[in-house]
């Protein structure tokens, strides 16, 4: 393909070793830097190296596989080049982005492909299973549990096929507040096209600006506004999913059915290893008329824990609802310029809370929500830490590559359970990550929040910030392995919105049993049955037990 | 067996042909008696067959079947008694009931099993795999669509799996508001084993007094007030199942996760065709501290149903809300003495609402559901028709008995769709009914309400009142078929809450497509290799088209 623009091809969002865009990284503040100098002492960090610097494994694919690609999309829309292969052959986890900083050679797609039509795809994945080329689904490219990886599995090769051309709205249903949306949509562009028809889709994971429609539904993100507008999956009416064996459309028929099992619930969270979903049919609301902000602080994590799960149980009805635990508070991530800055912070534990809809409905959600607040313990902290966070909530990731050019580690995961087992399994994976750490030489800052609440439970999302060993790799893979560990031990589910992905996957088994790993073989043998599809995600699940090290 | 006291199979709960027991039959009353003669002109009834009347098949299993049979539950839990047959050899059907009023032999299991562990139930399983025995479960025996009948597939025998010694209330963790239940205990008996922890599950579909919990997950179930508390599937947490090839624990792992597809929702609703259900973890809640009650009447059903939609998207949250048509209004069925009396219905479309929570929250949901209501052309009918439809609410199937007593047809159907599609959904089901009826040499009474609103759209529940012909089965297949291929070619599901048992089966392909069936049947074939779990129930797709008759 040589010689060819490949201008059919989109480029990747995001700079492949970065958080987003060069343009927006930013120094990090006094605050942040005062917390490093304060707490690590990295002496050397692993400069970034430079794209024209980064040796990368050569492409198993021919000519003959290239002219094969172009065949069934046009020559423009596959490419070879190495920036379209750097920027897809990693996500964004902590070991993604310093694995970039380490030297060697990095393996990646051995060709991009951008089909536009589910014909295209179809082409793409039966040209695929004859020729045991493996296939990668491509999206935002936000994934943090390797869900992007180049595996080949037992193929030949494999290619990274990229969805951003899947980009359209269609057939909006204003009435039954319906729109169906282009797989490769990011969440902007998407709240872009439904705002004009005066609609929103209310989904705000903090890969927002790069995630997409067609990611959302394969892994089963579940965004800030989660306590009004539900998980990604609780928003899927209905799909497109493109498979080796043919193409289905799933859940059409009705809002909600007895018509036997919801075989949505299949393929949202199956990561590609089924099938592409390239075309997703939306619950979307109209845009709120009002939005409404409180915050409160709790003297402990326990008590503000017990007020979350009152005014859930009593489906008192805020739009998010969030609480940090001290030590979050007290770092004060919650505004993004005062970080680090302890005197700025509210005392205790910081509940967030939001409500959307019209005046009526939200006053009356604010008024409970706030009454069963005030009696578990809470007190206002006003409007304040809320709109901070509101205006501040995509920066994290971005904050990171700050962290890392200055030797720390800084990554997080998260789990969910039961009200009754929030103690145990907090403890436990604060545990597993500080014991861990403080072996490879380096204290660590274990930050937990509570973001998305149930009638039964919540998640519980940890951030961790500590100081790069002289292997960071194997440093990070220990806490992470314990961390899953713990998890497992205390009850918790392995994750509750990063999806299993590659790093997940030794511990998926332990969720679901044998039987339940039998019955995704057996789906998977039915609509892929040559095992092309995203190999090694989800169903790497023949791990006969978690490994020490990755 | 012989010989035998079979004391450990409990008796079916209910009069094998009859809908509840002999007690709870009441004469119909004078409203009715009205509504019949004025509409309808039959002369010859069918009366009921008396229990020693009624030929049965012959057993197909011989002494050493029943015998290992008693070798795994003891030989007081295997019946082969004419009574525990015919108690569990149809459900409740229009057609099940007809069907004990006209002569021949009739096929029935060729014996019960009732065990009491799960390990029991896996080797009955074990055993029934390797001697090729069907085996059918049974709950409550409520099913309207044939989910108990005694399919054989390709297999010697059928035997009746009742779970009525799955009775328990385990692991309640208030708290988190979780509790299991056995699958074979009833809604009042599930209910009076919460009470004593002040907790709730507020199910209350029409079978509610004998229905069960494992039927209730096994086909996907959904209660009046599934506006405020969900459908069924939407209450279970986690669940037991034993399948042939083994048992699996699913959904233990956290309240939301994105670890993957949620295999929960590939066995709720399998019908008993991959398994058996044997224990229910569900999200329960305190009993309401109060309950609010208003009605509304509107001018037309397509005013009543917009305001319904206001309500549903604004998130208004009532606990129920109904809207019933024009011609369901002014029957009357809300108030059990008063039926077929116009004269005391209100005018236009009755719309009913509950809420229920604490003081707070059932002012404001009420406040706001009031005024959407209104602003979409409500007048307010008080509390009057909401509590007299509260008291007699599970009352109707006690009534059809009376109804075919007297000559008349009396069934129901149902659908969902989305809302912008009610309008042809209903005007389509309705034509198909009463077209077919009328070639039949009668009318047709066909009403509709909505019961369970979702964001998107709503379901349609049809009751259709009309005179028997001389051959009532043939006449009712045609009119029920009729209505089928309406549903599918309007864009309904084919069915919103009773499940697809036998009698929906030709229809699930049109619903899931080739692919999805193969995925079922890739499913089924991985823990039933045999084909002996429920044969004909849910997976009879094969089927090339819908037929004319059944």
């Amino acid at each position: 393909m040589d010689g060819h623009e490949h201008t059919g091809v989109p480029l990747p969002p995001m700079e492949f070793n970065l958080w987003g865009t060069p343009g927006e990284a930013k120094p990090l503040s006094h605050g942040v830097h005062k917390l490093l100098d304060g707490v690590f002492n990295v002496d050397k960090p692993l400069p970034r190296i430079p794209e024209e610097d980064i040796l990368i494994r050569e492409s198993m694919l021919g000519t003959g596989d290239l002219e094969a690609l172009a065949a069934i999309v046009g020559a423009d829309r596959v490419s070879g080049d190495k920036g379209q292969k750097l920027g897809r052959a990693r996500g964004k986890s902590y070991p993604d982005l310093i694995g970039w900083r380490l030297g060697g050679t990095h393996d990646v797609p051995d060709a991009v492909v951008a089909p536009a039509t589910d014909e295209e795809v179809l082409e793409i994945l039966r040209w695929a299973t004859r020729e045991r080329v493996a296939v990668v689904p491509f999206g935002g490219g936000t994934t943090v549990v390797g869900g992007v990886a180049p595996e080949r599995g037992g193929a030949r090769a494999v290619i990274s096929l990229d969805l951003a051309l899947f980009d359209e709205l269609s057939d909006v249903d204003a009435e039954s507040g319906l729109a169906t949306l282009g797989a490769g949509l990011t969440g902007p562009a998407a709240e872009l096209l439904l705002a004009e028809h005066g609609l929103q889709i209310g989904h705000y994971p903090q890969s927002f600006p790069y995630a997409t429609i067609g990611g959302y539904a394969a892994t089963r993100s579940s965004g800030q506004s989660s306590a009004g507008y539900g998980r990604f999956d609780e928003m899927v009416r209905s799909f497109t999913i493109v498979t080796p064996s043919g193409i289905l459309e799933v859940g059409d028929a009705s809002p909600a059915s007895a018509a036997g099992p919801d075989l949505r619930e299949l393929f949202l969270g199956s990561e590609g290893a089924f099938g592409i979903i390239t075309r997703v049919r939306l619950r979307v609301h109209p845009v709120p008329e009002v939005k409404r902000y409180e915050a409160f602080s709790f003297r402990t994590f326990e008590e503000g824990v017990a007020g979350l799960r009152a005014v859930e149980q009593a489906g008192a009805g805020p739009t998010v609802i969030r609480l940090s635990d001290e030590i979050e508070s007290s770092v004060n991530l919650t505004s993004g310029d005062s970080i680090g800055d302890a005197s700025k912070a509210p005392e205790g534990c910081l509940c967030l809370t939001m409500y959307e809809g019209t005046e009526e409905h939200t006053a009356s959600r604010h008024a409970e929500t706030r009454a069963l607040l005030i009696a578990a313990g809470g007190t206002s902290a006003g409007e304040g830490p809320v709109r901070s966070w509101e205006q501040g909530r995509f920066g994290a990731p971005v904050l990171r590559d700050g962290l890392l050019d200055n030797g720390a580690i800084c990554e997080t995961l998260e789990t969910a359970t039961d009200w009754s087992n929030v103690p145990r399994l907090k403890k436990a994976v604060t545990r597993a990550l500080s014991d861990t750490l403080r072996e490879s030489g380096t204290m660590a800052l274990v930050m937990c929040h509570v973001s998305h609440v149930y009638r039964e439970g919540c998640s519980l999302y940890f951030t961790v910030i500590a100081a790069q060993s002289h292997d960071p790799e194997a440093q990070w893979w220990a806490a992470k392995n314990a961390a899953c560990r713990a998890i497992v031990e205390a009850g918790g589910t392995i994750t509750h919105h990063h999806s299993i992905g590659i790093d997940h996957a030794p511990y998926l088994r332990d969720e679901i049993g044998d039987l339940g790993v039998a019955v995704l073989r057996a789906v998977k043998k039915e609509l892929d049955p040559a095992g092309i599809m995203n190999p090694g995600k989800l169903l790497t699940i023949d791990a006969p037990e978690a490994p020490d090290e990755h």
